[in-house]
């Protein structure tokens, strides 16, 4: 009987699911573990830390449908963690492999590196567990192929993140060939029990309705939800908008598109159109701060029918109904662009992005440097579809602090990054906490990368910046580039600025 | 009756502990908080993400006794989590302060950005937990002053991390300024209730020893415990040695030193004098994997008088006593040398260092990209103590691709990091997984601080460096060192090749 090492078996249950890519850091636990990477068939992609590379597995899971994170125990998987809550309350598929010390060292009763000295082995896990809709860690080889396959259900089943830990002698279990072809029942989404009723009644509402309009959000899952969304709104005819968190999944170019809303932060014909209409087809409504500018969307909640995951609400009424979701890639040829959290993100709020293009920010997370670590794992997953073109990352100074070496990886792809200045915006406008030290971005760009040939260009002013967007040899170019803007101290989007005025008002009504 | 608010109690009462410099990354929920790091008298230094900023916290902790990070309720607080689990399994006190959202937010049942989207303010503080001695979220402010003194006062008790998490409302909430005179009654160790008994006990071995030594380790706190360590070493004129957790606390070019012992890692005469003795004083002993050779120390327990924070164990009995501590600086004028984890820390088993040159290395947690960090808190620790000449950075590329933007804060102060290769030495010896991609390092340096003149030098051979460190003008350098190493890919230090050989030997017998 074939017989394979669950290491191996791991990874290949990955790669039936459509991961090509592993990410991460190595580590001393985790060597055994890597060595069957790429015989299972995966590549592996080597990020400078562990945030980068939990930033990149959520960048390449939002593209793919799921991704793979591999750290160390202790120290490498705790320096994790920020990326992945991002992906838990995104709803990005992320599944976090954990290398662990051997059985025989943990039963020892020796004080190993990397724990807490206090021989108990459970800590991270408990602290993954607040992160990830599904954990284990691998002790027994009789059950172990069953546990992954439960994780692997469960990250797909809630579209967050699993986790897996695997000491080095699992690793090296020999189990029989044959359990991968064991199907994952739980892989897609099943149907809903209240569907039928559910219709019914969303059919009722649109008959009334004299002004429907639907909101694609992001609330509900991404990848899996994609291609449904674009199938409403083809279907519907009616004009759609968009939100910051569901900004990219339907092109803007199409002429029902009539903008991304945000309350006051939106443009006035965009919140005009959405709060005149008296029937809301929401896609994954998700009421955060950020995505509906600080709360001043002006909506009936009665004249709204919200898609979630699980359930549909017309008016007040839920059903366990669901839009049924598979596991497929919506990426058209073109540009992926992704846009840090903060000015970067109110500022697209006026961008319009064409079908095609793959634009997305984390608008409930909101961790800043996010962005340049995330575009590593998009970059990966577009080439992989085979539809990678250009790779435009919105960034800010303050963000690129936090994960600056993830240039070292992403410009083997190719970027366009700019520079910006946002925190002054909030409170403490001018306080030196938010100063950040002055770097040279140029001289970094080419650092992180001396063996390739990068392009930096300044730019201080909108006219600079239009005249080198416009060039020829800047829209088509081949090496990676980097535009190092300088804006005015104080300088900020009209989305933003909006936003921030609408709220002091209110504060002193 | 005089009032202060909230915020400005919590920096006041650290001022009180000597804690001069508050380290962090600024965040929307933390931003009313850093309005009263400097009315309460402490100095901000902010770094370039909150992973760099913890390792800071640590490094200032071992020098001045205990140290402060801020950072903002999710993302900020996840991205410090490695660091502080380093600074609970090496006994450092670092106070993780957390900015929350403020309760009216909380309560409104609305989503904030940086929660996971569920409505829940409980996750985080329940996986700090994990790594910390004591938490609290202030959410009454009857009792905030009191909260705040319970964390700290376990924080130094237990020589490790606590938590406070302090929302918007509670930071500026006022409360009568005398709170500030009550006594912290628990900050010191009182005595333990044996100590006469242990004291006995001991003696009683010592009378009979023929041979007494006494090892200097590190599992038992460092800066409250140093002056003890050398006033009995003092004391007692027998030989005495250290382990690569206690290196650096008493001075290694006293007569009496007899070398850093480390099991089969260990020069042959350190372990021939450790393993030939008949009565060991060991203060703090760690038995971790890196702290002893892989767990290949021979001594007899029977013969070793067991010096832990909380109690004292001569041969097999226990006795409920201490070596009373007090937060008192041992920093001596001169150097201070932080080591990586890994190569660098067993390559300085062979080095010597002086009596006033203040040594570390993270011997248990063992994170890399730490170094690089902890020496930007030891820089500004030392600076506050009058006492800083030097900084000087062992550390390798594997470790630098983690935290170089820590370079950005480092090279005010002066930094002379060497450039090492490790990971290879483990297995997985010619795998790709252990390349790491090739950076400028003189570049990197020169950019992350554009307005400083920095200077790197090249060397390629031991010739090469040995010409080097003797150059006067090297020595007394005045601006930041940065000394690219390039050795062979398998080049490693006897002692690490030592233990894997012994290793390698046990495993095929």
């Amino acid at each position: 009987m074939a017989e394979i090492r669950i290491g191996e078996y791991l990874f290949r249950r990955l790669k039936q699911m459509g991961i090509e890519t592993a990410f991460g850091v190595p580590g001393d636990y985790e060597l055994a573990l890597l060595n069957y990477v790429e015989p299972a068939g995966l590549n592996w992609i080597g990020t400078p830390n562990e945030l980068v590379g939990a930033y990149a597995a959520d960048g390449y899971a939002r593209l793919k449908g799921a991704a793979a994170l591999v750290t160390t125990f202790g120290p490498g998987e705790l320096s994790a963690l920020c990326g992945l809550g991002g992906s838990f309350c995104e709803m990005v598929p992320v599944l976090h492999i954990v290398g662990y010390p051997s059985f025989a060292a943990q039963a020892s009763g020796q004080i190993l590196h990397h724990t807490l000295g206090d021989k108990s082995y459970d800590h991270y896990v408990r602290m993954s567990s607040e992160l990830s809709c599904a954990t284990a860690v691998l002790k027994d080889p009789s059950n172990a192929t069953a546990e992954i396959d439960r994780v692997l259900n469960a990250m797909m089943y809630h579209s967050q993140p699993g986790y897996i830990g695997i000491t080095e002698d699992v690793v090296k279990t020999l189990v029989p060939a044959s359990s991968l072809d064991a199907t994952m029942i739980h892989m897609a989404l099943s149907s809903g029990t209240e569907d039928d009723r559910a219709l019914a009644a969303i059919m009722a509402a649109l008959e009334v309705s004299k002004n429907p309009i639907v909101i694609v959000d992001g609330g509900a899952g991404r990848s899996s939800w994609a291609s449904h969304a674009i199938e409403l709104v083809k279907a519907l005819k009616s004009l759609h908008f968009n939100t910051v968190m569901g900004k990219g999944i339907v092109g803007e170019d199409d002429p029902l598109f009539a903008g991304c809303y945000a309350g006051v932060g939106s443009l006035p014909a965009t919140s005009k159109a959405v709060e005149q209409s008296d029937c809301i087809l929401w896609l994954g409504y998700m009421p955060s701060d950020f995505n509906t500018g600080m709360f001043t969307e002006d909506v009936k909640s009665s004249l709204v029918i919200d898609f979630q995951r699980f359930h549909i609400t017309v008016g007040q009424k839920q059903f366990q109904a669901r839009m049924n979701t598979r596991l497929s890639s919506f990426v058209k040829p073109g540009d992926m662009i992704v846009a840090e959290t903060g000015t970067s993100q109110i500022g697209a709020l006026a961008t319009k992005t064409p079908q095609g293009v793959y634009y997305w920010t984390q608008a409930v997370w909101g961790s800043i440097g996010y962005a340049i670590g995330a575009a590593v794992g998009a970059a990966i997953a577009g080439k992989e579809l085979g539809q990678y073109r250009r790779m435009i990352v919105f960034t800010g100074e303050g963000s690129l602090q936090l994960t600056v070496q993830a240039m070292s990886i992403l410009n083997r792809h190719g970027v366009v990054p700019y520079v910006y200045t946002v925190e002054r915006y909030f409170e403490g406008w001018d306080a030196a906490y938010n100063d950040v030290p002055e770097w040279d971005y140029s001289g970094l760009f080419r650092s992180f990368a001396p063996n390739l040939t990068t392009n930096t260009v300044k730019a201080r002013s909108a006219a600079e910046l239009d005249k080198l967007l416009s060039e020829e040899s800047f829209q088509n170019a081949t090496i990676p580039q980097c535009i190092d803007m300088t804006l005015d101290k104080y300088d900020a989007p009209a989305g933003l600025r909006a936003i921030f005025d609408f709220k002091k008002k209110m504060a002193g009504a």
